[in-house]
């Protein structure tokens, strides 16, 4: 049994089903207790399946309760203790060293979880969808992100999965684009990258769409700049054919290769300047990394991202992002193409 | 002079003008460097003042930097560093531990400083007029607090200090309450505390304020309920006395016993569970703290939030929070009563 500390919310909500900013979680011989304040105390006790304990110094409380169940060794991710209270943990138990030792545990999702993903990334396609018809020319990527962020909080009552990224023409060149005053015009490319949070799992979807007539937020794009349509459709057939290649027991760095090698056999190979993907859940960005170098073997359970993208700087960019899952009969679902 | 290490972003903002959330600054014999990756390239370059530095491992070449420009020690912050990084970077070079470094750094604000806090706080006081007129009966705090950043944001334009807290009744009485379904009424007590960044620097303040007719934001209140009431008119009191005390050479926890004393002889005493304030910069919390045992001097340049209150479970609770700064004629300005 897997004696273990753990400090970030996410890792806590995963473990208990509860979390708040400040709390620590051990589980010790089999023993769940949750460390924090006296403000969560009665959100705590009402909804985390741990022993609750109230303490004004969490690391002394911890140190108390590791001493007190006089365990050998604590699994700990050093990454996301700072080294003053790693330090002082170390004074009084054997720590054992695991880098991403809760993403590791959460890389293949229960069925419940699939369940959660699937919900929250339905709620986000319909938030473009929506958001689609407040789309117009003349104002602003402030005012388009901020329109695109009332339909995905659905004024507020859902948290976002990262703030969006809405990016006109040259401004969709840089992968992480901030907004701007830069105004939307006919004609235009709008790069739309956006996901929210139900029951505190994450959709992730991004569209690069054209501002041309009607308006769509598919995959079915009509630009009427050639060289914006030519990028568009290699992008797409590399999404597509690394989408239509996923199985089950093949290694996951095989998916990362086959929409590069798209992208490179047309020339665009050094304007690919990422990784395919990632995986999805409670955090945006978890395991499994779909990049060159991740031999992980594809598995039920497993959630991530496919989203290949040709930036040309100061030009424009184009990326086209859905969310993929592995069910339980080793089928491939592709989530965000639900509408 | 000092050889130090950062890696926080309002730290980073500090030192160079210009921060992203990849970044290490290193200050060694004089010289400046700013290290980030390709994606921050050219916003850096056009914006830190220090030589920037582009690399794919950031510590690798901080460490790379104080090889080579041989410095013997370098100050870093242990609260602000992993273990694993931090251990790095102890292989190569003596590291001078000091807690907060930055923050201690910042408590003293420059004239340009205290012109950007007196802006923020105007424009965060204006908000809360603007918003006052947005506030109607029958709408939830998730509509309310929706509502209320559309103000502080400007549509998205600024930034929030943190996340708003807008309490209905007993709600109010958790000093740091989430919004929620419930509904506001006629005759209810509703808490409001928050507050905008104006060019990187944070605005804060609170009001509460009775729903009963004509709804102000103002520090005059009028509460149908007498037990509000006579919180409200204790907390008040507690509020301006302290503001009225300070004064530069005496110590900051003196102010925070004139409020709590005012409040313990109500009989109220143990329903003020925080401390009288905090600081404010680029950080919404930062130095000085003003509490019962920090015994710093009160000098030129200082900002900080006065924010009594008094918290009874389950029925209401009750804040008043202005920020005040101490300008170099050695005055005290209570910033967030501008309107």
């Amino acid at each position: 049994m897997d004696n273990f500390i753990l400090n970030q919310e996410n890792e806590l909500y995963y473990e208990t089903g509860y979390s708040c900013d400040n709390a620590i979680y051990l589980s010790l011989n089999g023993e769940r207790f949750f460390i924090t304040d006296g403000r969560y105390e009665i959100d705590a006790k009402q909804n985390a399946k741990a022993e609750v304990i109230v303490s004004k110094n969490l690391l002394k409380t911890a140190k108390q309760l590791i001493l007190q169940k006089r365990v050998k060794r604590v699994k700990i991710d050093p990454l996301n203790w700072d080294y003053e209270s790693f330090v002082s943990l170390s004074k009084i138990v054997n720590l054992q060293k695991i880098a991403n030792y809760s993403h590791k545990k959460r890389e293949i999702k229960t069925e419940k979880e699939l369940n959660l993903i699937r919900e929250s990334v339905k709620k986000g396609a319909e938030a473009f969808e929506k958001f689609k018809f407040n789309i117009e020319t003349d104002i602003s990527e402030f005012e388009l992100s901020y329109r695109f962020k009332e339909k995905l909080t659905n004024r507020g009552k859902n948290e976002l999965s990262f703030e969006p990224i809405v990016a006109i023409n040259e401004n969709s060149a840089k992968p992480h684009s901030f907004v701007t005053e830069k105004l939307l015009q006919n004609g235009d490319l709008l790069l739309l990258d956006a996901g929210l949070k139900y029951k505190r799992y994450c959709s992730d979807r991004t569209r690069t769409i054209s501002i041309n007539g009607d308006i769509s937020v598919s995959k079915i794009q009509k630009f009427k700049n050639k060289e914006q349509q030519k990028i568009y459709d290699i992008v797409l057939k590399a999404q597509e054919e690394a989408i239509k290649n996923i199985k089950v027991g093949m290694k996951i760095n095989q998916l990362d290769k086959i929409a590069r090698d798209i992208i490179t056999k047309e020339g665009y190979g050094k304007y690919f300047v990422h990784s395919l993907g990632h995986g999805v859940g409670l955090d945006i960005h978890e395991y499994p990394y779909v990049n060159s170098k991740n031999e992980t073997i594809i598995k039920e359970g497993m959630v991530f991202t496919i989203e290949p993208g040709i930036y040309l700087p100061n030009k424009f960019g184009v990326r086209i992002e859905d969310m993929v899952l592995i069910n339980y009969n080793s089928e491939v679902e592709v989530l965000s193409e639900y509408i």
